[in-house]
């Protein structure tokens, strides 16, 4: 059974304060426990009913795990459909330099609000190889747990940084020299483009794109072309869905 | 003010069998209101603040329209952050033809489920000028208030369709003799295919991806490959995101 304590704990994790103070975040499922078990996190506390399969590698590990009732589970999980696991994992902040992104694409997020948008671009950066998401510091939170879920365990994978994004900007062209790609909703020809798989690649906010500030660094301005060009059609693409369409753009040219 | 039968009214549009008995659906917020009422469909109540600003060749066409306060707005609105006007309006069955559609690209929904999903996916299937969806009848409804708001306005110009999906490929095949493309973790490297844009592609459901059944009237199998190739990633990508990657590569071909 679970203390009142660990109890409150767990609720605790549906805001950033008490996330942060605690130094905690909270995942929920199978898949994602695992993927965080696999990457070496050790979790402060697992929770499971007797169903739960612990992959059999880890049961040396001796972490703190409470078995408990299906009912108990249900009622301190944040999920609405919940599972028959789950963890609090410590945060974990990832040092970022410039000499270990140079050479590959790394990601900006200019203030993605939505938590489940900040989930799918992390999802997407792991499938398409990229190591780092560097985000500005009103981008949603990582531990949010909406993003949590539906970052279906890739952050085991992908380092995400908060900075503030200009300076960061500025001293990354000054050591590397790469391009820093922007969308826009004007520029050029994603498909013509020629684009290089050592650079940044920054994506906007959902209403408002890129602040001019960060717009005015950007040395590639970038579109992804409606089809058929010209014909009336939605005013822009989810950025999610264009964070997609562009990485996979970029590696499609990277396997030429 | 609005009528306790009007309030009645909105409320039930939360589910799908109220909105299946009413024949409407509940669509709130400017950018999509202003877009169906583009698009020429006929609400059947719109609720606005007085700061909601009608589009002016809008006002010759005297639809029902109650002007209410804010604060009652947002107790009958279906939003956590209710916008300045919501309106209901007719639910509508489009024919499909094979003639319409054979020279074009047609989307096919096996059993995706989540109703952000599907509103992601209208909305790029218009961008990519995919005039017609269709799906099993066990995907989301596309009437369900989180497609409508995840569509942005889009189901003002995709058409939707419900149907049996081997029935309808089945047939398709036979009067246009164009390709049917499925999406599945192991296939041809979709950059590398040849992709003709004149067809169906077919995406899955999100944790079973293509039923068997539906899977073998596939006639090209294709895949999107991960970066780098054989390194460990996520399993697989979420169905909106995978679906923008696909139709952007088909575009991409179609503009060569």
């Amino acid at each position: 059974m679970l203390s009142k304590n660990q109890k409150k704990l767990i609720a605790a994790m549906a805001q950033k304060k008490q996330r942060d103070v605690h130094g905690l975040f909270l995942a929920e499922g199978d898949k994602i426990v695992r993927d965080l078990l696999a990457a070496g996190m050790t979790p402060q506390l697992l929770v499971a009913t007797d169903t739960w399969l612990l992959p059999a590698n880890l049961v040396a590990e001796h972490f703190p795990m409470v078995i408990t009732s299906r009912d108990e589970l249900e009622k301190v999980s944040l999920q609405k459909t919940p599972q028959n696991v789950l963890g609090l994992f410590p945060q974990h902040k990832h040092h970022l330099k410039n000499s270990a992104i140079k050479n590959n694409l790394t990601l900006l997020l200019d203030g993605v609000q939505d938590p489940g948008n900040l989930g799918t671009i992390i999802r997407l950066a792991d499938w398409f190889g990229i190591g780092d998401i560097v985000c500005s510091t009103d981008t949603a939170d990582l531990y949010n747990p909406k993003v949590i879920q539906s970052s279906m365990g890739a952050i085991a994978r992908v380092r995400v940084h908060y900075t503030n994004l200009s300076g960061f900007i500025e001293i990354y062209k000054k050591e590397t020299g790469n391009p820093v790609y922007g969308t826009f909703l004007k520029g050029d020809n994603v498909y013509q483009a020629k684009l290089l798989n050592q650079g940044l690649l920054i994506m906007g906010n959902e209403g408002q794109g890129i602040r001019d500030e960060i717009g005015s660094m950007v040395t590639n301005r970038i579109t992804i072309p409606s089809y058929p060009a010209n014909e009336p059609t939605s005013e822009s693409l989810n950025v999610g869905v264009a964070t997609a369409i562009l990485c996979s753009e970029f590696r499609r040219q990277a396997s030429l």
